[in-house]
């Protein structure tokens, strides 16, 4: 039987990855992609997300979400991602088009006339599903899980403190944190772990598939600032592993802890907060994960991408 | 001409006077009442407002609202407005129901479909307009003013530094002074000088007629907190300086500044910060008030009771 | 009888009024005056007092203080003050040194070995007697009353939330502001009313001897930024509100009410927060001046410098 | 050549293995011990610090710190300590009394009169630290490294982010972060690491000597919160990592990077930054301890128990 799932996200190369693992895999049922900003503007996000499905030939609906974080900050990441957000030229531009209604209203609408509970799949800031929620408080009870890349337990990445995700809309994120609904999250600390090395990426290339030549050279166009920066030997992966953990749970270790995210100003704005001790005693809804199965990780994937074109 | 508004508030007692005051005079034309939690639950406020409006034979459409902040802290203030948040008991229950469309969906259907501007008229925490305002940008160009009951320039009334509306939800605030619309702020600097003292209440009761009785009864009820507290000579009148300032622009000094609010924890959270000098030079879209006429105040709103039952 | 006083500043041009007051009023017993950075750095605040204390032919000692906020910021006000801090070519360099021991080991020792309690005057950032109060717990006894410049119960200067003094170190403020000690806070709200009017300066100059002529010159050198920013009628004499009211305390209306500092980021930070309504029920230490006696500040202030040189 | 150092701490149970370890080792030569509130009040920490010192037949000097943070929170930690901090029957009351000289004036006057550069071991709150370098910053030419036990990479244990440590006066912990003064730091990421399993403490009580007894003892009581709260198999050491790094730095692998702390308000309050990436490009002073060989740790601190009475 296969899991019903909505993706929210901001292609944005590791986004790509997820949408075509979502999409290569029987066991996903894909009700619709939802867009917003982060990596890029909204616009390059909701244009690469139709780049992507076109090329896949894929038919799933696309709706475009809000454009900004709740307190308004817009956020550039070209830097990691290319002007577009998505330096794969092979991929040509889309002849589709996002529907007329917009990210929340789908949200909304889909969740509530559903028979049985819906997954989703977040792999950018949390805007829209933040605005869903305090929009229609009632979508809980039909949101199975929410399954997000963000945050960290150590180390951020936008700020010495705190994850990209989480610094674009720390507001957004600590409603859904609030929200009385199972999640799984991969931050830093794990998506650190799963790397696309020199070996990796050439496994791709050796599938000889259309998908696994243009993924491989998405690895290595993104891999630059994780060389230069992290010294880590090839690009890491972050967004993909929700899909990952989607279709094999055993990848990964995760824990469950309180998760928070700090919303005042100052050194840890944006970052995620831990309470693996349970400290503060309160409502505990995140499975963290904790470490990464990274060879079978890349396994999936390249099986996946083999399915593809 | 007459000026098209809609109503977004939380009665409560001096929402109540903003309400009645509103639908006396000729002047505007109400498209509708949105509700918002505040100063007791969604419920009540929303119960309140069908009462109010049922009481004056009014039927101006309502639509609940939003039913916590942004960040979802959920205030009680019954202390102030007793525990339905509106004790008149001459005022009975309603017989008329909310609209089936949301507050948020109102507005915005109501905003993108009007042929001239519309101008919002706020009493209550600004979650409604934040949230409208992150799903339809396109809809600032429909707002001719957002006039609005919060924020102090000197001393708070919910915490030494912030007023009620603002704590309820600080962060809705922030997106509503970011917007690019123009304003006018009604602060606790200028509705304590909106005094119901004995003789003005007397005023009103001498009208005779329901209204300025039962107005006269909510006044005294009202202005306990107001006497031990803040050692005022009756209660203050927040909410309807707002739509005096509609009808009566001239009973009230106001200056164009920049406004924000703290969003940060601390002392400070959810008060207004008013750059006066222009310091930081950032875009100012609020007019201040910053003295009312008081006397001419209690004048409008006495012949406005008189036109109604 | 005397009060006995010392007092802590950062000469500055107003800071130097104080001065010239309290060293011409036979009311006045200084110990000593401690200097501190702020409006700029310490090695030129301490310079001036020298040169202000020379140039009057005091010998009261002069004692160097900390060197930067607790937390580390420097802060630079040349704008307001010239480069030096006090733009005053007829009082030249110093002749006298300031003192070998430090101005808090000053303050202790001078606290502790008085037979009688003191008052501190202060008129820049409270960095000294912040640290002087965790260091020698056992002084609080011996302070009779902290008389300060710094802060606002409505708008700010050096931010459009935050006085300079104030912002300069919160921290240390904060410590002042929690210590159980009488003290006298005069704000913006209050010497933004203390302006040198061409009148009132014209009224210095003839007094015809060499303090009315130099200090009309430093008002007018200092009255730039008032005319440009404030649209005031002249220069705000902030610091020597704090002398005034120890000789003429009618000059000024005061209400008690607790007064914090915000020590967070943000908007507020810096600002005082004035729990005028005792909302929070904390101890309560701080005459705050609501409103000035301008004429009589103006006539005090001419009739002592007619006394000196 | 012995490594001239001062202890400052707050006794404590595992404080008391520190200076246990440093007064056993030869190769440390400690000017004195000065000490700060934390676990439990002042006052009982400056006796534990007496009576440990007298047991082990020490006449090194102590000297009286500061009693509260900077912002003045008083911390009780006795729920880990016992109600006096240092649950040790054996160890008796003392018979020697602190020196008269305060803590800070102590540190100021033997950093200044050192000939060569003097190490700070600190393992409590560091305000007394902050204060010496507000008051003294010629100091930091004097100071070879300070060496510390607080702040965490990743999970605190006195709130969800924060380490006890840290939480106790983070405004001082920054005051020295900012300081350019080597430093090296050992937080709970790896203290948590040195494990005083049932087979380490019984190599102490192997030794057959009173301090093996004793320090075994002390490990048993100290363990219960870590097997409750933590599922650990016995109490974390985390203080005498300090004495540990300094005498054997081949146990501990580190790595440079910026450290901060967050000193605003919200979760995150007391919480450690770690730039790892050095993405804010500040100065970076401080080597931090990533792991620990906790069977070398406890070889090291067995065979200095030995040479104890
Ligand atoms: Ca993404
Ligand atoms: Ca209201
Ligand atoms: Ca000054
Ligand atoms: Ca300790």
């Amino acid at each position: 039987m296969s899991t019903k799932i909505i993706m929210d996200c901001d292609p944005g190369t590791d986004d790509a990855f997820s949408i075509a693992m979502a999409v290569a895999s029987d066991e996903l049922d894909i009700f619709g992609v939802t867009t917003t900003y982060g990596n890029v503007g909204l616009d390059h996000t909701t244009n690469n997300t139709l780049r992507i499905l076109d090329w896949l030939g894929s038919n799933i609906p696309v709706y475009q979400g809000i454009d900004r974080a709740l307190l308004g900050t817009l956020v550039d990441a070209s830097e990691y991602h290319g002007a577009t957000g998505l330096e794969a030229p092979e991929i040509g531009q889309p002849t589709s088009t996002p529907r007329e209604k917009d990210a929340v209203s789908f949200l909304i609408d889909t969740l509530r006339s559903s028979s049985s509970k819906v997954t989703i799949v977040a792999s950018g800031p949390l805007t829209n599903l933040a605005v869903m929620l305090r929009l229609a408080p009632d979508v809980v009870s039909k949101i199975e899980r929410i399954v997000f890349m963000g945050g960290s337990t150590d180390y951020g990445n936008d700020s010495p403190a705190a994850e990209f995700n989480m610094l674009c809309d720390p507001h957004a994120a600590q409603i859904v944190f609030d929200a009385d609904v199972p999640k799984t999250m991969f931050g830093l600390n794990v998506t650190h772990q799963v790397i696309a090395t020199p070996q990796r990426v050439q496994a791709m290339r050796d599938l000889g598939n259309d998908a696994g030549r243009v993924f491989a050279d998405m690895s290595v166009f993104f891999e630059k600032v994780y060389r230069e920066r992290y010294d880590f030997d090839g690009s890491a992966l972050h967004d993909p592993c929700t899909v990952a953990w989607l279709l094999r749970p055993d990848l990964f270790e995760t824990r469950k802890m309180r998760v928070d995210v700090e919303t005042n100003s100052g050194l840890s704005f944006g970052r995620t907060v831990h309470d693996i001790w349970n400290i503060a005693e309160k409502g505990c809804h995140t499975d963290v994960a904790l470490s990464a199965d990274a060879d079978g990780f890349f396994e999936l994937l390249t099986n996946l991408l083999s399915k593809l074109r």
